[in-house]
């Protein structure tokens, strides 16, 4: 039953085809890393006529799973070179599904310079999806805290995908912006450039209307209901993710103090792996802070319908007026730490300025170090960072160089020490002082990503067990990370589940059978792998045929030869370990 | 006797040491080959401590061996980021050969920022080399037409090595610099940024003072001057080669006529093979513009010692005051056709700004044609292009960008159409209509270099027998010349002997016999490709442990969608082809 829609930008036409039986089972990253691995020439230029752009909702996302409203977003990748998905929680997922979509494939572009939006629906009176193509001029240029509005008060009880003037400037920074439970610019799927290749088919939104549409069926409710109260069951008992647990009171900035402590919090473009400031910018100070501002506690709210670990907060001006959702682990530690900021109330202007321009903010954390490194502005000038910001938004030429990203802007500047793997910034794990994660950075197929394999749940959390941060021998361990995530990332859940399911193997068990349930499959725990293997597998050819060699599982040079403080290590995991990853 | 010379730029020590047995036969860019090898990690940051930069004249350099006086200088390229060979014909090879050295290996950098020179002079007293260090700041930040006469006031007569400002700002665009037969900063090992690399080491210049220096020795002087003399003839016989020939009176620009007419001569950035401007920048415009100006016929001048081609020319202004040396067919193609500019005036200014900052003319007009293409000036709009060039001159973000040449100026802008492979701009031949060269660009370990495998010798001048340029089947000539090549380039000869040699075999047994007449050896015509194999295999090795596939011996996606006027052809070579060529 579920569909493909394909939109061929050339001339605004589309196809609404029957999913082949090969993907029938697939969602989420495993169908945009299938498409992409089956119908992209690894060979093209990420920005021409022949990349595509593939969105997938997960297999469970657009039912009562918890947690499990999230879109992989796919294509050869403008930063990288490479494949890439990229992932983001928003209403926008289940939508899509209770359209009856599984992937939207955005193919060809137009030679003109115009702008256009294509807007679904579900046509009641023909029981059938709508699809419409509509000018979107008027849209461009602008900041998205602007537009979405206008968006919402046009097309009314809508959700969105779309870009920013990243994305339209053509950015190896840029993200496919999604709107929050808020109707914020908010959620992205941040990652690889993805927001350039939508603009290079001059596509700026897609607007999904959901009403009348028929919903996700399931294939065993029974068998489902019991896989999702398994999950459920294991989010809310375990310490991270339930309520009011760490997750739900800290955010994710809970972290900003343990990887301080572990020295392993990389800190003004990777020089330290400790920050002085960092108590001012973790996820307990924002709590306070915000307590303090607005004379209550507050704890976090879901990103996305149905997520029940809630780890999506506010930051608040002192007159207790909204600053910006969300004050993020990743976004705080880029465009603070990495900077040497220790404000959250700049980090939260520029998270917010990122939001607005569509941009990635660990890519502009990792690139506004680099340009601080290149003499552009001192550490920790908040200011200073915020004008560098404008002039991204602005498109001038130094605006660009940043917007190219972090590698770009460390050849056009001069700077050797350059934080990324395969052109994609690392994010907020110095490599150095916590070396699985390093071997995650090196081999993953997306460039340095943390979300292609969280060893950092037993490296620095202890969750599934604990094993010691300078330990070199994993591996293995990076491997069975990366396999599981490509699964998890297919479910439509949403990565964070994994610390529960980690520790409670019914939680993990659960997902399976909501799979099943939606599915009609029976798969058990081996499929986890399997479904990962399959989609690493896709992703490895992708990135070979593209160029991407085993040479280029790196870390980058400096972190052999620079003794990173507090611990005074260096990158020394062997080459063996690394090619060990993907034998 | 020869010795290797090491410069430790950390701390500004020196170390003479006897040539290694394995490389006492190398010179030029087997040595330097060689040494990048065996000695540079080939995943070290270019800009890094770890990379070395290599000079080694070549093994008949500073004999009397016609044609010559060439030095290769070589590093792991900021541009490629592969292994890089870029050589210049200057007095300043023989010089370097005169003082018993048969190479200099610069390695290490500096933490502080000020600019050093080393000066090599003979101690007459003690019989050996003498090594200096000086300061260099007051040479740093000018133009080099103003710095090199300060430094002949200042040294007398010695030759020069050294960057200017654009290998001052760690462009990946920026070359080596040396000293031509007047004094002028005019002849470049230009190509791959290892003005960058000798940069990162704050090496200013390299002052070679070559007086009482012992000169070369000849282990068979009879044999050698043999050899000379069939060279000699053969180069004096042969119709591109001979006096008051096409190269001496037309310079190399003479082939922009010839590739004009082969529908060859890329065009507008890569977007016609056809100029209609084209004979107003031809050899033969150069020739009667000059003629016109100085009320005379004005024939071509060497560009180094002992060159009997004698291809090099100047240009002249209306008052017959010389505006600039020299108007080259890479150059004239590169800042003039390729950017749809057809004024020799122009060129000439856009080439002495080139010159005076220490650019690469071909990533130079590759990069202002794709900044063109981007919006940022008209194609044609010769005064656009001077002030963009001033930019670059500058420093200004803008001029960082295009100094980070075409890709890195192609990613910042979103342009796609990029002519470049492993990220080095195409010279002044379309790989769609002149397939074998394109074949040599794909696979070149250097990225895009047509000095690397001259096809256009068989398939565009009939030398060396003639092929058809549309014929796809050229794995085994692009092979041959790719080896040829490699020899050619250590035995100091440049690279214009190859039109005489290739159709008069005497003369290509006379390079043999100068080679043992210096050396002692025993070589014979088998061992040019064995030597060229060499080469190569090292140059492979080094590149794909650098990260460069056999994925990146590819022509850019655009050629193969894009069909070049006037005759309508895509680039069509099959893969199996270009991998046939390394199989």
């Amino acid at each position: 039953m579920k569909k493909l829609l394909r939109l061929n930008m050339a001339d605004r036409s589309f196809s609404l085809e029957a999913v082949p039986e090969a993907y029938k089972h697939m969602g989420g990253r495993w169908l945009t890393s299938t498409i992409v691995h089956d119908e992209v020439d690894p060979q093209c230029h990420p920005l021409g006529p022949n990349n595509k752009l593939v969105f997938s909702p997960g297999i469970v996302t657009g039912t009562a799973a918890p947690t499990s409203s999230r879109i992989s977003v796919g294509g050869k990748s403008p930063l990288t070179g490479g494949i890439k998905e990229a992932n983001a929680g928003s209403g926008f997922p289940p939508a899509l599904a209770a359209l009856g979509i599984q992937g939207i494939v955005v193919e060809g572009q137009p030679t003109e310079e115009a702008w256009w939006m294509v807007h679904l629906s579900w046509d009641e009176d023909e029981g059938q999806l709508k699809v419409e193509f509509m000018p979107a001029d008027e849209y461009a240029g602008r900041d998205l805290y602007d537009v979405f509005p206008e968006m919402f008060d046009r097309f009314g009880k809508v959700n969105l995908a779309g870009i920013g003037v990243a994305g339209e400037f053509l950015y190896a920074n840029s993200g496919i912006v999604f709107d929050d439970l808020e109707g914020r610019p908010a959620r992205y799927a941040g990652r690889g450039g993805l927001g350039a290749v939508m603009g290079s088919k001059r596509l700026k939104f897609i607007v999904v209307d959901r009403k009348g549409a028929p919903g996700v069926e399931l294939a065993d409710k029974e068998l489902f209901d019991q896989g999702r109260k398994k999950l459920t069951d294991a989010l809310m008992e375990h310490a991270i993710t339930k309520p009011k647990g760490a997750l739900n009171s800290y955010g994710t900035a809970v972290l900003i103090n343990i990887l301080n402590e572990a020295g392993g919090l990389p800190t003004r473009n990777f020089s330290n792996g400790r920050f002085e400031g960092a108590a001012k910018i973790a996820g307990e100070a924002v709590f306070e802070g915000n307590k303090e501002r607005l004379g209550k506690e507050l704890y976090n709210h879901a990103c996305s319908p149905g997520c029940i670990i809630r780890c999506s907060n506010t930051w608040h001006n002192e007159d207790g007026s909204e600053l910006v959702s969300c004050q993020e682990y990743e976004s705080i530690w880029s465009l603070g730490a990495n900077c040497g900021i220790d404000s959250l109330d700049v980090t939260g202007k520029l998270i917010k300025l990122c939001n607005g321009y569509g941009l990635d903010t660990i890519e502009a954390g990792c690139t506004l170090a680099v340009a601080m490194e290149g003499g552009l502005a001192e550490f920790g000038d908040g200011e200073a960072a915020i004008n560098l910001m404008h002039e991204i938004g602005k498109g001038s030429p130094l605006g660009r160089i940043l917007g190219a990203g972090t590698a770009t802007t460390a050849k056009v500047l001069g700077v050797k020490r350059v934080p990324v793997v395969k052109g994609q910034s690392m994010p907020a794990y110095e490599p150095r002082a916590v070396k699985g994660i390093g071997i995650v950075y090196a081999t993953s197929t997306m460039g340095a990503d943390h979300t292609s394999g969280y060893t950092i749940c037993p490296e620095i959390l202890g969750v599934s067990g604990k094993v010691d941060q300078f330990d070199r021998d994993k591996a293995e361990l990076a491997r069975n990370f990366l396999e599981a995530t490509g699964y998890i990332d297919s479910t439509g859940h949403c990565l964070f589940i994994a610390f529960a399911i980690l520790d409670i193997a019914s939680g993990f068990e659960g997902t399976v059978e909501e799979c099943n349930g939606v599915l009609g499959t029976d798969w058990t725990m081996d499929d986890v792998n399997r479904i990962g293997k399959d989609i690493l597998d896709k992703e490895v050819a992708f990135n070979r045929a593209a160029g991407i060699s085993k040479a280029d599982d790196r870390i980058p040079e400096f972190m052999k030869i620079e003794p990173l403080p507090p611990h005074n290590v260096v990158w020394d995991v062997p080459e063996e370990t690394l090619q060990a990853v993907f034998p």
